[in-house]
């Protein structure tokens, strides 16, 4: 086991009706002057935004709204919410929203005190040594931002998304009502579904330490997933099944599940790519470029996926080879993304094939323009992510 | 899935040698005034003491230290920390050792801001409403209380033995270093892995809601423990499995095994009257008492035991009854604490039968002079408290 530090903070207040406690709860954390972040009409159509402002007035709060969080979120909304908060002398941030309105508000949240450019933070030019505090009512099961350390922004100046993960980017608490699910359209509880899988797998399947109680969470949880996820396909409205998926996803993504080893990765860097060049659901990118960097990387580690096929997909090995059961376990997952309407490769996601100067400019922006390579279960240079990518770019594996 | 609340914010810093980081973390964390408590000798014999001292003084913090904590941790201990962090304007308790010495500096830190009796808390008769912050340097993995909202007092004045739970008992931060457990005897050992998993357990058995995935996950941690507890015994200086038992001894007592759902905690409440009469080691108690409980309580949820012996011990149902398999579960458990040397039944620990006087005294104290009764996967009277005891004083079940 490798030395590791875990600090997961966010106070998790779990159950029917938890988001109506926001007001007392940001006043008992000491907030004052409150922006509400929010995305779209539906949080207030569903009326959810009238009770949010219902329980800051009754806590006697002063609050301001600023909607628009999009998935992929902007650095120009980001810094649309900086220069509000200032104006407004904003004292605490309520994400209200999926993991698009969550990590804007992380953005905004450090770049308040901050005199520099917020996105000094994203591209590893600068360090926060502060950040306004922060909180959330969760909308989807799928980001884990509701207690993660992390933040994921686009910039429109080149379509770069970054993720950024700091301890300033724990929300004080989070507000978990596994109702608020149940008007999801099933596309989003799919995406959210691969997201929250996608957060364990790639801790899961990397090089260079073990931790067994790490795994063997890891492998409850996506079991867990693999069960509730399609019963919150059909059922939009059973609480068990919504309860079980939105509190795996905190689980999945709070750090708990790669704790003692390090992550690969590569997954979701490889889609943060094609989120930012083609605005694709994060989840639905996840699901198209994974199979391929399966089916890369796999021979690097055998027994992983070997174990992987047994633990989480109960296939047994019987007479096939390693390679065989190892094979098994990626088409099983595979198979279940597509079971959910998923796409599992690019060229399907998109209805169409990448060009190849698309190709080549995810690879250069995956690179960071020469100044990294991505993933450790197998090193992934500048030649095998292209070749990742283009393993994609079929209609079909 | 039933409401919860889950606050783990302790930063837990695991690995090889971080205990030489505590006085740059305490200064970190704002502490100037720090007060030292530790158990016996071994902390001293080993070198841990100087090395801590070592790291407070080039931090440049004034410490005073005070030895003493025992296991079962005596209430005149804590008055003394008490009145030594009054006297010397004490801002901060470091705990070295284990979950005495822990349990007793949280005593300490409830009960120096407080005007009136610190006993008060542990008797119900009042509520903190603040606390001296507190870390710890474990030399044990066995309570949990490292990162754990609990601490167990014993008051010399009736040998009454009472747990009290609440937000300020979260440490600021804990020093994980798994080589400190190297030189600890195989009886504490034992005992440690049996507290670890009677944690899991007494949430893992109860009434009153379903969490798929905190099941799953206590199942995986007692599988881990089982597994890699008797390496520990076997090679004491194990890393991975010394690591791998510290991890899960955290995990069983930060909550994150029980959410969602209520726990039980008959066999502890149990346990603590007879730590609390006979001075014996908890974990000891603990694996004396469970058998006994198990089998009193295993017909008021027979599908309970069966999923526990089948996902935990691996034992198939095959031809046999449900009744017959949820005892297999009951009899592995047991053989496996009587392999670690423990004993199963309270008379063997003793090493004679208790009278009745003094089942009638542990059952009455039990019930807290018959202000409650135990549990809720069966709820527990005066007189079934009673039957347990008595079915639990024999040489052999």
């Amino acid at each position: 086991m490798n030395s590791f530090e875990f600090f997961s903070p966010t106070k998790v207040i779990f159950g029917k009706g938890v988001e109506q406690r926001v007001g007392k709860e940001i006043k008992a954390w000491g907030g004052t002057r409150v922006l509400v972040h929010f995305g779209g009409g539906s949080v207030k159509r569903s009326g959810l935004l009238d009770r949010v402002e219902a329980s800051l007035k009754e806590a006697g709060l002063y609050y301001v709204l600023l909607g628009g969080a999009q998935p992929n979120p902007h650095l120009a909304l980001v810094h649309e919410g900086i220069q509000l908060c200032r104006k407004e002398k904003i004292d605490f941030i309520l994400a209200v929203g999926g993991g698009s309105a969550m990590d804007s508000a992380k953005g905004i949240a450090l770049g308040v005190p901050y005199d520099g450019e917020v996105w000094d933070f994203y591209d590893r030019k600068a360090n926060p040594v502060t950040a306004l505090p922060h909180c959330n009512i969760p909308t989807l099961a799928a980001s884990g931002s509701e207690t993660s350390d992390s933040s994921v922004i686009t910039n429109e100046d080149g379509w770069l998304k970054k993720g950024y993960s700091t301890p300033f980017n724990r929300p004080k608490f989070t507000l978990m009502n596994p109702e608020l699910l149940y008007t999801l359209p099933p596309y989003q509880t799919a995406c959210g579904i691969v997201d929250i899988m996608m957060h364990t797998l790639d801790r899961y399947f990397s090089y260079g330490g073990v931790n067994e109680m790490t795994d063997s969470i890891a492998e409850a949880l996506l079991r867990n997933v693999i069960h509730y996820g399609p019963i919150c396909m059909e059922q939009p409205e059973n609480f068990e099944a919504r309860s079980e998926i939105m509190w795996a996803g905190s689980l999945s993504h709070n750090h708990l599940t790669g704790l003692g080893k390090p992550g690969d990765w590569s997954p979701h860097q490889l889609e943060h790519e094609l989120g930012g060049k083609f605005d694709v659901a994060h989840g639905a990118g996840l699901a198209a470029i994974w199979g391929a960097w399966a089916y890369h990387v796999y021979k690097a580690d055998v027994s992983r996926f070997v174990r992987y096929a047994q633990n989480v997909w109960g296939i047994q090995q019987g007479d096939a080879t390693p390679e065989e059961t190892a094979v098994k376990g990626i088409e099983a997952t595979r198979n279940f993304f597509h079971s959910l309407g998923m796409p599992i490769t690019v060229a399907e996601m998109l209805g169409r094939r990448m060009t190849d100067e698309e190709i080549e400019d995810l690879t250069i922006k995956a690179t960071w323009y020469d100044r990294r390579t991505l993933g450790n279960l197998m090193v992934l240079d500048k030649d095998e992510i292209r070749k990742v990518y283009q393993e994609s770019n079929v209609e079909k594996m």
